[in-house]
């Protein structure tokens, strides 16, 4: 019996058998005709869809492949470890080295314990806000991401009034409304979360102003609250130190995730010495959290960012990308906004309030062989040569070509 | 430079980098003296620890391991798939042939979704109930886990009122009280979280009753309230068709994880028609959740405990353990008590309040090489043969001996 695998065929073949054909961050519907929904495989900076075709990546499986896939090293580490075992009946000490490295990479961290998700990262962070202060209430930005379960979802579907009973909202970069929201909390603040920079979905994005980060860090001095810092999307991209050791301010606890690892599951809560105590109380855990396999891989993903300098490459190409693109919008006469730090880049169009340019631009960019999003941050990865960032410039100059045109 | 990598040396680096030198249920501070904290390797049904010795595993990484350690099918589906790619922009082929497959063997399924931890398949469907009915109350069995997060964990510490202001609870296999806590609930009621049968720590375990299970459907039927099936623990190892198969009751949605993959980190969510518009609504997602490498170990999982009905095999070596182990207790005048599905026993002792005695025979067995729980049931994998089961008995027999002695 033939099986027809094409991507048409995998989407039929998922709308019986998967709700809507597929959920979450990588389902197709919010991006324009013409997007692939399955693949088949990766190699460095490249992806194949089902039906075959080869794309120049700059999505980086939406954050985690910060090497690119298949990294050598890090399927090397990953064999090596393979061949003893992963899952056992207590971790190896692959999670005593990857907690050693993590306390000595990133600034503030004195401890570190592991995970799967981004989300079980950002969870046990405000937990343990809330064990340690023995206070309850948790401040957030207004509209940013923290992981997908009823008390941090974008969507209000199946959330009940008390799953955010008591959060309340600030504006990221606004002092003032940070203020309210901490004074709103009175003496039952337990945490302030703040994103590594303001990365949301569908907006231009903004780089953590150092006056607003100084004044979080004073505010959760002030109370005995927690300053913890979402480091899921923006970490090791940014810097291995934490990404607001950019800013000069270091959180009490951070949620790390997708880069870890290059791509394996592994995410990482790291702390420091004040939330010693309450980390060791609490009663957290998963049936894969010491998995070594993906620790093994981490390993090795940090030891080859730190020898390359990934964030410094990744922040050099992210610029070649910028500027390129930059010229040629200012050639075409076409208004562009790019912002975000350069190695997770966003490209927003002038004058595009439906996004109908940025799709049409990412569309062209598809056709040949570019995979952008017109909609949400981008990821360079390590893998992104020079070469690759030209390549992906000639297919820009026309898409902004074609855009020109229409 | 020499760097001690024993048990005891671990112990102490950990102390240094992780709360508490380890945290989470492969914590061994609740386990008798004697018990390893780090592990080295795994083959088949044995695993090593840091420190080199040799154990007969009962206890399967808690769960995960039900083909035993570094299966050759399942590692060799692993390379395969790793060959291509694990995590790229989207799934591949193989999220698509595991929902076919799930479809095809679990009674109940009409879709499948994917994630990480158990914990996210049951915060999934208690969301989905939500999402389907519109209300809010969830009725759990008293003392039954069903995750490690705010709403379920069993720890309080750093969970609010709020968590849990809908969850009510009854107590297993007893129909009055579950009875009761639905009329509780009253026209609010979303949804009946079922255990696959009591499987609570340190207490003895309890098949689900199939007048029990009859009328939490008739229940929820009743109500239009969903029946969620916890088979996070036990799916895959007593039937292949969902663990309420056997007392022929469906529920409309089941959380699975443990066993599904063979030790590689994957959930899932089954559900029925009934609910695939819920799920096609709600928006969940975690950033390895499409990650192809574990759908690839979980199709070969499924294939080899098909090809050589894993279950039934577990099933008669688990029972060749239960009556030797009964045997070898009535020769010694020793009470026992031995309980839950023979994949998965528990064996307890009589006059144990303290569990003085389990932990003296469970040490008494570690020292011999075989790796048993005092207080949690164990796991059988289908690594298992009868000569192994019989290397164990030969092992308890001298452990009761020594407790005999004592």
């Amino acid at each position: 019996m033939h099986i027809d695998t094409g991507d048409q065929a995998l989407r039929a073949r998922a709308l019986r058998v998967v709700p809507g054909g597929m959920y979450g961050h990588m389902r197709t519907a919010t991006l324009p005709a013409g997007y692939p929904q399955f693949f088949e495989r990766g190699e460095g900076c490249h992806i194949w869809d089902a039906d075959g075709r080869r794309y120049l990546d700059f999505m980086c499986a939406w954050g985690p492949i910060v090497l690119g896939h298949r990294h050598p090293a890090v399927e090397e580490a990953v064999q090596r470890q393979m061949a003893k075992g992963d899952l056992l009946n207590g971790p190896t000490e692959r999670m005593v080295e990857l907690a050693e490295r993590l306390v000595r990479l990133v600034a503030h961290a004195d401890w570190a314990l592991f995970a799967k998700n981004g989300t079980d990262a950002t969870t046990t962070c405000v937990t343990l806000a809330r064990v340690k202060t023995g206070r309850r209430k948790i401040v957030v930005a207004k509209g940013a991401y923290h992981g997908a379960v009823p008390w941090c979802s974008p969507s209000v579907l199946g959330v009940t009034a008390e799953d955010r009973a008591h959060l309340s909202t600030y504006i990221y970069n606004d002092i003032a409304s940070l203020e309210k929201a901490v004074a709103r909390a009175g003496d039952d603040l337990a945490g302030i979360v703040v994103s590594a920079f303001r990365h949301d979905y569908g907006f231009d994005q903004e780089l953590p102003d150092p006056a607003f980060a100084k004044c979080a860090r004073a505010l959760a001095d002030a109370s005995g609250a927690a300053l913890i810092l979402d480091d899921v999307r923006a970490g090791f991209r940014l810097t291995l130190a934490g990404s607001w050791d950019l800013v000069d301010v270091q959180p009490d606890l951070s949620a790390w995730s997708k880069a870890i690892a290059n791509g394996h599951a592994l995410a990482a809560v790291t702390g420091n010495d004040e939330f010693r105590d309450a980390a060791s109380q609490l009663f957290v855990t998963g049936s894969f959290w010491c998995g070594s396999v993906p620790m093994a891989a981490a390993l090795a993903t940090l030891d080859e960012l730190e020898r390359i300098d990934g964030p410094a490459q990744m922040h050099a190409m992210g610029t070649r990308l910028r500027e390129g693109l930059a010229a040629q919008a200012a050639a075409a006469g076409i208004g562009i906004r790019q912002s975000g730090p350069p190695q997770m880049p966003t490209l927003m169009f002038e004058d595009d309030p439906d996004c109908a340019k940025g799709f049409l631009f990412c569309q062209e960019a598809l056709k040949r062989g570019v995979y952008l999003h017109p909609r949400h941050n981008m990821f360079l990865s390590a893998a992104h040569t020079a070469a690759d960032i030209d390549e992906a410039l000639a297919v820009t100059r026309e898409a902004f070509g074609v855009l020109d045109r229409s």
